[in-house]
């Protein structure tokens, strides 16, 4: 099985896909940023965030997309945009027939590093550690995706 | 030229089209509501937002989507909501090639009313008098919405 985790951000969208099996450690299959910073307009990185997840979604063929349920944010401001990409990873998802899956954020981290107050260099270093991954994952939004990831397979017995 | 108004909304996504043309006055193609109450699932209301915006073009083929820009909203819980359906309202419009405008509500209701400041009821008077409607405007949604189609007419001098 096939997981794609996301954490949506108008500035960068971390994306991590993983393969999940019964009794087989969990495998990395990609991870990245999808950079927005340079796209100009904010309506032209809702849009490449739609497209650039389609284009994931075409390549992995994930069974399940896994977002952060998220649920404060440090304002209005930041909760707006956070919001019109987290909107634009849902429809990727769903106008693929990806089911979407979402857990809060202590969640994760309660999941990948067994307290759920853990720093986002914590979350790396322990995710390096599953996947097993020799490199340092970068940036801190792939790997807080593969993170994402990782707790659904957790949560369906696959890891 | 068909205007296509928008006020997204996680509980009602209020719409409304408008005809527009060089020394004619306005005209009101259709208005409404479309009701999320009774949709049990957030991502399934991103998603019907985004499917029944996408109907709404097939069948008004506009030259515009016009949303308002928001800036502000009661606290960071209610943005992400709003952000969410603001996102499924740009990818309608984007993803079936219609470009999409935005304005503030205060230009908006300067606009419609001459005065920024002015009530949602202020507003919808005035848009019944502009659309030379006789019956009252409802929801109010939709009043809002195309209050904002009428502003971006104006904009291109066309009312």
């Amino acid at each position: 099985m096939v997981i794609l985790g996301i954490d949506p951000g108008s500035t960068i969208t971390g994306y991590g896909a993983i393969e999940a099996a019964k009794e087989r450690p969990l495998s990395c299959l990609d991870y990245g940023g999808i950079h927005l910073a340079t796209v100009a307009d904010f309506h032209g990185k809702i849009k490449r965030i739609y497209d650039e997840i389609g284009g994931l979604i075409s390549k992995h063929r994930p069974d399940f997309i896994v977002l952060e349920d998220i649920f404060y944010s440090q304002n209005a401001q930041a909760a707006l945009k956070l919001g019109q990409a987290r909107g634009a990873s849902i429809l990727a998802a769903l106008n693929n027939q990806v089911p979407v899956a979402a857990y809060s954020a202590r969640e994760v981290k309660q999941a990948i590093t067994g307290h759920g107050a853990a720093s986002k260099e914590q979350v790396r270093r322990m995710v390096e550690a599953i996947l097993r991954l020799e490199i340092r994952i970068s940036p801190l939004d792939a790997s807080d995706a593969l993170a994402i990831a990782i707790c659904h397979a957790g949560r369906l017995k696959l890891a």
